[in-house]
């Protein structure tokens, strides 16, 4: 059975189609009977999104959506125990959800972007997938039996005072919130001070200026990468003034943000446990039906990405452009099997290519969400990681070409003396 | 002549080739002689960039970039006498740029968008254009000959301490923050004020709640559009909070951020100058280097316009789907010849039109600066004059058609009994 | 009255809020009595929409797409006689009608894009202009009355066996097709030739290649621009390639697709007298539902146009990196008031931009009417204008910079055997 | 060590990054020794861009492309023996490929779109992965050394007569071609026939038809989707139209596009021997150098999926707003949790969200490779997965509410008649 399973994970990783271990046990709902893979925590209305959204595969997942969903629900339950929920069953309920935090339960999230466009079956997935981590583990303290809804029941218990149309919103924010401050403000910081660092290293060489590509009045090296300190701090500043509105939750709203089946205080309490478990400061958002109906932080937010993805843009080609003839950084990797000695500046076209599909993904906020925090997350991730790649496989290791700098600022001036006499 | 002049406005407002009355003076430089048409203020290099860039017509021109062309050479001006610029010279400067300023010599502004890439011949223009707009106007009281480039000088006087690469950024900041406070937010003040008195109007109608365009819980109508009402107040704090870093200037840098040939201190009082004429508050950018090299400021300036394009498409979508449904307006206009009695959505269809428009321009913003500039004016026109034409002709007049929303909200419920007992 | 057209004219070209004469007619509809200008044929519908929607101004008109509603209205008209209409009416509408093709009427025409999603009222504008344009020069012939909708009457006569639903799709598709043969083929082919004639002139010069930006083996400059040629070829290959599916018009459709209203044959043949006034091979659309709920053929055709302005980008963006180091053209224009000599690749930079702004509009494409047409006629203005300037500007005159590439050339292998007893 | 693997597998699959088996092996190149994992067969060129370039992790490969690879090297393998490579080595190589073609060796191919802009790595991972799959297996009738580069070399033999300049635009356009014609086109008649099956069975219900979302005059329901079915119809040729560029192969231009290091019909004979492996048919481009330099052929080809694109977005809101009104489908899932009844349109929402990432997707082509030829293959799946999905779990279940249908025609007639008299 491991191994069925490692040949299915291995199977989708490769792109195949979704391939489950031959055991399967039997659920049903009011649709009816469905089989579910037995080594999965998942329950029926996870496996029927499953069978009824073959789109795209495993590539198509979000695990940092799904921690802060067991995010979510962990403040959730520890609210509802406070408005009379069985402790027992609560504190079940937030172990289970420290596991999904962990990533632990990951693989009992099978569920792509390209489904429901409110992301009702993510909200689903868990709820179906706590109860039966909780029962797996701790079934006899809780008296529960395998398989069965009992002790923890999905909707009443893990989705109390709950619907997907206000957790779906409030875990987008979550997620996209927590990984601005976990992976790109520090990325940013990382490469605004080696940036820095090489402004004052190159103060004092002087190079010949360019506008339009060609060559214009001189300036320092230090002041060209000033500039670009200038930028990345701006970004950096940037993605912290959208924190304020994308820090704003949905969650108290329920179905249409009139908070019907919820507890009254219920919405900020949970942004306080929220704010609690992640270190980070979530509010209940002023207007639910608002917070509902729209997702213009989330658009905000990007609008701040893609500034970013310009700023990269700009940098990576200055320095591409400038490769060999002003600077150049260590060699990475060869450049050419033909030409033994080729050094290319791939870290700056990989940083091109990250600023390109953040571009992109720009242009595909404008409906649903799951759509909306999948590119969100992807325009995070590649942004950080491009960004703490070109810091530390280029910028730190940046060294000034000084003499071809000299020597192209003596004939750019020569240049500019024999063009005057010659062209007018 | 005039009819000349006449004719060639004509033809080039309805999309022909430039047209020129048949009258020209002859003007040379070092490139050797050109003929400019007698009766406009332009240069030689004017006229060659019109001839070079024969790109598109008179719709790719920007009248307002050419005000914040005016507003800058007046306050660079005057900065300029309290550096010893003769004070007569400053004051003709100042009195042609008020021209420039009230629109009067937008006719002597031909030049498109599809030009060089730094928008260089667009401060050339302002730079010719001043120095005859004066001549004509005051050429006895300087002594000044017609035609020549005295006593006032395109370069020496009207350019001084300037160039192009920190006046047309310069420009742009200019033109982008006028426009929007001018503009922009008193209309979707308007906006938000006009659907905050419907949710105030409809609060106590209750209506059937829908999710993935199917009925799902009660909630008010009133509760609705406050969740349209909490769109564009966040909405107009998006706008606001970009204007700190949209407000900075690149003035002062000239050519390539290192401000050679330009005094000391000319930067700041610029910057202060421009403040004092158009009442908002601009300042000096900290980093010449950043501000001339990158337009990242407006990309986010337009990410902010992006957002609330997302807004109206959501809100004007919402109406539109719920339209004779669920509410109606006045009729504006007939919707049909066959059908006489059809109303149509139409201001919600243009209003979306007007979303759609600013969405798309959103991806125009990685390159050159006029291209760059013209989108993000015409995103903030459209917006503007868009979110104007919604709430007068379509919000104001919103009247809930109570007795459908009833008579849904009980069907609905209905439904939901018969559903239950039925498809289960 | 002339002057207040003229000042009319001026002040909207000026992007002004339009200016009307002083003098009015009181036209009235079913909705009520309205003050119409009196030198201008639009009527009550007309009127409506000019103040209903007053979202930008003139730059957002549709020259284009009017001339092909006057080729419509004509073939129409002819059909339509051959049906039973009066052929004293049918004669005077077609002589309207050419009136509307050559432009003469333009200024009758003054609705922007962003207005009814169907564009209905540019339909109706049509209708009501070209009664009173006929009215105005042959009222005594036909016995009619200044006015009146007599005799002959926007709805009954003009729009006879038509609907806005299947008008607008139709003049869409004339428009495209006939911008495609009149303005874009020939300029492309212009620049193609150019390229081409280069390519021959440059068969000899070996160069370095380059890739990353770094160099590499060595080529000739000739094989480089036949590169080019081959994408301009391709690009003629791929615009031609959609006209099959672009004429096919929608005509005979009428409301939403049944041809309710309509004569049998009448839209075959109004196809038939569209190919015949236009000289382009149109075919009536083998299913009207498609033609008209659908758009798919304009966005197929700006799918051609995005590959060209790719195409573009890339040969303006290796010959711009390349200006001076490789070649050069005939200087245009000064490139610095700082440094007389400075010649910079505008041309380029021109085209770059035309090739931003038209993958901008590509994004433009996925809704309404009005908007996709405006953004497909304006990208295949500014690629036709954008490559006849670039040709006639830039590449005519490209010189080989042939001791530069020798030495470039030299450099390279000597460095290439340093590099490679060096680094390794 | 099996186990080692599995987990590296499981956490990458979970987003995680990459991990790696304790046990290494050292290899070493003109850079120096590194750590390459034990059970794997790339080599220290591939290891060394997997460590330089940590952007994103597993869901940014590419194996449609590396099965295109495999394809690409047997054929070129089969030619190379025709020109003198040893029968044996070749034979081996073929064998490597046919592994690589097959998928078994994916989880050798580690490799992100984010690296070289170029490509290269890829290609070079294949060059090494190739021997060692050899080695491994067929160790003793080769006569080689494990981790010895013979006695099939990564350079000479695998890569023989090739690029990453030629090999990557190569496998580019097999990849995109096979995609097509495998998945895309298949899935796309299956809509087709769908929708037309319905077309018919749906020939009689006369309904009420609208336009601006307003009841207009009748039509069939049977109308309605002959127009979807042409719709589809006419973008199953529109994918189809673009393979004859699409299928032109750069293989043979080496480096910069003059075949270098190549034999003479080394081109046209690659090209036909991928035509013999694929079934499809492919031909050796006619100028290499555009070949080489321009990825027009894939930006034109997603073009078309573009248009798809809008297509499903038209079909699939149509049928959204429309549902339960007109029409439903079986019921795939519950709808609320709340509202146990509740249906909700959920296929229709995820081919939605499908055309909105493609329509983003269209924005990221104008630069380098490896994201062009990603986001060319995403949309391709997600196009296809789509159009399948919706088929058999909407299109085939599709019911019409013909009661209720009747009652919406019997109301707009009726209303029709009191708007006429009531609002004029």
């Amino acid at each position: 059975m491991v191994i069925d399973y490692f040949l299915s994970t291995l199977m989708s990783t490769l792109g195949c189609r979704p391939y489950y271990t031959q055991q399967f046990r039997t659920e049903r709902d009011t649709f009816g009977e469905l089989q579910v893979p037995s080594d999965r925590y998942w329950g029926v209305q996870t496996q029927r999104s499953l069978q009824n959204f073959d789109i795209s595969g495993p590539t198509e997942r979000l695990p940092p959506l799904i921690k802060a969903f067991g995010i979510l629900k962990k403040a959730a339950s520890i609210v509802n125990v406070g408005y009379g929920l069985n402790p027992k069953i609560g504190d079940a309920i937030q172990q289970a959800a420290d596991d999904v935090i962990s990533g632990k339960l990951n693989d009992h999230f099978p569920l792509v972007v390209f489904q429901t466009g409110s992301g009702t079956q993510i909200n689903m997935n868990v709820n179906e997938t706590a109860p039966r981590s909780i029962s797996n583990r701790a079934i006899e303290s809780l008296g529960g039996e395998l398989g069965s809804k009992k002790p923890v029941h999905p909707n009443d218990h893990v989705n109390m005072s709950q619907s997907s149309n206000d957790t779906f919103p409030t875990a987008m924010h979550i997620a996209a919130v927590t990984e601005i401050h976990r992976s790109l403000v520090p990325a940013l910081s990382e490469l605004r001070d080696a940036l820095d660092a090489k402004s004052q290293a190159f103060e004092h060489i002087i190079k010949i200026g360019r506008t339009h590509l060609q060559d214009a009045t001189p300036l320092t090296l230090g002041q060209e990468f000033s500039g670009y300190v200038q930028q990345i701090s701006n970004g950096i500043e940037r993605v912290k003034a959208v924190i304020p509105r994308l820090s704003l939750l949905a969650q108290g709203g329920t179905a249409v943000g009139t908070g019907l089946n919820t507890k009254k205080g219920f919405d900020v309490k949970v942004a306080e446990g929220i704010s609690k478990l992640t270190g980070l400061e979530f509010k209940t958002a002023p207007n639910k039906f608002e917070a509902l109906a729209a997702h213009d932080a989330l658009v905000e937010a990007h609008g701040a990405l893609n500034v970013l993805a310009c700023s990269f843009m700009k940098i990576a080609n200055d320095i591409r452009y400038r490769f060999w003839s002003q600077m150049w950084t260590r060699r990475a990797e060869p450049g050419s099997s033909i030409m033994p000695g080729k050094v290319n500046p791939t870290q700056c076209e990989a940083l091109t290519m990250v600023a390109t599909q953040v571009m992109g993904n720009q242009t595909t906020l404008n409906m649903f969400r799951p759509v909306i925090i999948k590119n969100v997350l992807q325009s995070i991730r590649l942004l950080a990681d491009g960004a703490r790649s070109f810091t530390q496989n280029c910028v730190v290791g940046i060294q000034a070409n000084e003499s071809r700098i000299k020597s192209l600022l003596n004939e750019s001036l020569i240049l500019a003396t024999i063009l005057n006499s010659h062209l007018q």
